[in-house]
């Protein structure tokens, strides 16, 4: 159950609401209680001070359409995704920062196309200790400097907590990755900024998990959080993950959170991304992540899955006249 | 291996051949045999008497790009899908054939529409024995009825070799059901008439193995063989299945065969179909099957999933304008 | 709901009713109705006819703890597994039959050990149509031989419903394997025969589902059904199947059906198949599959999950020890 | 590829080779090099500077039979796991800590039983951020004081790098769980200490993944770790997760570390963990991990799947028997 107490309770009296309830508080504007689920009605001095209640299914509370019953409205820079924009963000770049030199070329390349927002990834999650983990914070430093020279947003992960902090300073959009996705440490940073955070479904996660992570992060008092599907695994191995796109329905149906879509990740080959990132738009979706490099056979990580800058020109365009079918527009 | 005999072999040389060899053997014009994928080279004897040779990587001989780069034509009435038609075929109907009012319902509405292809179950391969088990042949009677009436052309299902000719008799394309994909007595049968064949990827199945389910029909001697993704069992149980566009693109990439997409039993719930069914068409499908009922809550069958009449209209009318952006058509 | 009617009742009564109330009937010493598992009281007539009447959460009907809660006795020949008889049947022999030399080398071997049920498949459920298919009638010939000669107990699978009739014929445990186990028309056969049913859970299969496709043979009137956990399929491919020993657990809580485990299928190698067996027995059940071979490398199908006769002694008598350690007996 | 350093190199040498050859560097008893496992042959300068060379298939390298085809041992106290040990650790406790009352209950009755490691986390990985999440350092605390008491060996739950140095500080056996194991922070401050390291199986994670996880601790020096299997994600929910046996017996065929597994976890619900843990103990393994708690139906976390003490103490007594049924013994 949520609870928005009234406007004029101190955070003394709310700190003690919170603890007698057991309830998480934050403050937004007004301090809000969040209830274990299974508490139903507010009752006594909960009611008394309540303004406004809201009472739950499930441990989805406030990503859930009981609560607020359309689409969250998030900020990038000055893009708004999500609300009634039918904006679909297009994010776009190469897996790793590797270099200056390639870092550049992506962002000139994209910035050339039109497209606003930068990923690439500083501390890489890598799944052996014997390959390239990311140039970590300087590779931070470079992404920085991309964005001062080419006004890209930049969508840049965090890896683990030991690092959080400098990601949270460097990038206008936080990526909590899918092998992070459960770490409480980061989603308890996330939970204390107001920037927008994108999180990643893990490829072992059930939706109402990856909810429930959001649910950190929104009730440390962060309310724009971005869900990002990216694959998950499943016993077909002919592709890398399998792409959730009646998740993705089951998201769009079910939660108020913006929902952004990876194809490149989910079927880890080039071959398939333009087909499925032009399915991905035409679900309806706030926003696609795409990775190109400027040369993809020599990349340090993720070399199979990258796009080349022709055919991601292709892409781009195509996936222009899909989203006008669909009454979106690429942003 | 695939071999083309030189086309003044006679049968009976063919066979000795296919036995010689432990090939297998059918006529389409010519003899073709297909040998165990391990022979990688024409021999001997072999070797004389072949017109073209195709050597394939694995058990995906028929079906594989190596023995035919394109993708097939195949023919359903007048239409024609796969080949460079670039037509997304509707098919479109009820479940299961229910009574002759429910079906002429279904039949009259989809006609006015434009739709040209019906599909409704007359066995239905039902989890329990305790729940509705299809009307058999009096169904499959009411949908050659709507055949006759309307022209439409009808897709319904063979459950189990029992009675898998009533079905080839009566359907013009023959539907193989998810559980029952690698039933050898259908698989056989399917081979033997040269009828389009909709075979349904099974939910635990791979795609490999669901391509080979495909190579008993081809290699039977039947060319006429459409693959259908239509949902695989993960982790996720927020919606039915998982539809796997990953394995979709997959699938065009390493196969000559046309491909339809299912939405309808993949998410299982009517919510999401409309969102799904525009992903697959903006993915470049062959076909999408979606299921709509006069009365989906009365439905005797998959009741949650399908779609009323005016949610298939609206739905129907935003796949062309998705198909168009394309470059495909919706027939 | 299962209602025992009353001794009295003709099969003409019975008949009506079940017609009436739109149920499942048969004959099993007194007439035995299956409604809907929505109708959870007997009302009316169905009340004054009932001699006993079980109301069952799901379609999990027959064989369900609330209908019998202790574990149903099956004889196959002599020997008893299920009841109170704490017996480990153990089953073995190749995965297919390839000669007589090879199937009799395989049945003089574990008759000299003691082992009383012998496996073998005369039907073989291949993913490519491009290698050994089994064979066919021939095959069950051989085992009908060896059954005569050796007094051992023949369990063999029926592939499709076009040779059900041979299979129930000749095999005295008629095993429906994992790709069939939905097939209606097996299905219904098995239903009408005495003989026990080993059905396999298929690889994609949910456990209700499993046991619901268990209800369609007992609502036949065959009362002998064994289940058989052989392996699901999951994201780890190191293995070909993953063994769900959880799940055999739920279905010893859950359902009064007897059940063997059978390693092998589960596995795919042969390396780690003592290991799995003996935790197998460890954890209680009513009988062990294991493929033996006499030279594993040269078999025709399954040759990496194949014990040698070597390794299969081994286990045979680590076994016995085992299945001491826990109550059990290995027949 | 592995390389043991000439014992009289120094430290700056070492450093500088593995700049050279991009390799990871750590020192235990002499310097040890791991190179990307793309290099298959030692050259030029790293030649000569090689006592030994160890050439792996894949980025399982230390974790490796080709590296150490024994088993390793691992010290936990003065018991011993792996090695020619034949021991079977019997790690049991409840869920988390909750208060010193119920902490020490537990301890208490273990050691009456003859339990000499025992498990509970003060730092949870829940997945709502509304209900308990484990009493912090105040828990490490209260296991320490058991410790001291009883003369347990405590394993206990690092959740993410925040807290890494307090549970390595306090605990016997720091636990790493199923969705940590991929952070890179804990891993790395895993390998920087002795103490033995139980590392479990994330629930998505594919055995490769699994040991190059373990393989980020090794390669930061420390030897001692242990892998847990504790049941994976897969289609069937009705038990929690499905424990892969199958994967178990191939990390024991293919690694070299010791083994734990964890039924408890993995089916989620007490009635089946008395067979899973037999199952587990016949499979021949270094250890089980079994949750109890003195009131299963109060605990705070996980209370479906706890045993009560009545539940545990029978358990217990036939693990025994199973236990020198295949000739390994409970410690």
């Amino acid at each position: 159950m949520i609870v928005h107490l009234n406007k004029n309770i101190t955070k003394e009296k709310a700190q003690q609401l919170a603890e007698k309830y057991q309830s998480t508080l934050f403050e937004n504007g007004k301090f809000v209680l969040v209830t274990p689920s299974k508490v139903k009605a507010a009752e006594g001095e909960l009611k008394e001070l309540a303004e406004a209640v809201f009472v739950t299914d499930s441990d989805i509370q406030l990503a859930g359409k009981e609560y607020i019953s359309t689409r969250r409205e998030v900020k990038i820079g000055d893009i708004t995704i999500g609300g009634n924009s039918k904006n679909t963000l297009a994010i776009a770049g190469p897996c790793s920062v590797e270099s200056e030199e390639q870092i550049e070329a992506a962002a000139k390349f994209l910035v050339e196309l039109g497209v606003k927002a930068l990923r690439a990834g500083a501390f890489k999650p890598r799944t052996s200790p014997y390959t390239f983990q990311g140039l970590g914070l300087a590779g931070l430093k470079l992404l920085d400097k991309m964005r001062g020279k080419y006004g890209l947003q930049i969508v840049t992960e965090v890896r683990d907590s030991t690092h959080a902090d400098e990601v949270i300073e460097y990038a206008d959009v936080i990526q909590v990755g899918a092998k992070s996705m459960y770490d409480h440490g980061i989603l308890h940073k996330c939970g204390k900024t107001k920037k927008p955070v994108l999180l990643k479904r893990g490829f072992g996660t059930t939706l109402q998990e990856f909810v429930q992570a959001a649910e950190f992060i929104l009730s440390g008092g962060n309310p724009n959080v971005i869900l990002c599907e990216r694959g998950i695994r499943t016993f077909e191995t002919k592709t890398r993950f399998t792409l959730d796109l009646c998740g993705a329905t089951w998201l769009k149906e079910n939660t108020n959170l913006p929902i952004i879509l990876d194809p490149s990740h989910a079927i880890g080959y080039a071959f398939g991304v333009p087909d499925l990132a032009r399915a991905c738009i035409a679900l309806g979706t706030d926003g696609v992540l795409i990775e190109t490099h400027p040369n993809p056979k020599e990349a340090k990580s993720d070399a199979s899955q990258q796009l080349n800058f022709d055919e991601f020109r292709k892409l781009y365009s195509s996936m222009k006249k899909v989203a006008e079918a669909v009454d979106y527009k690429i942003v």
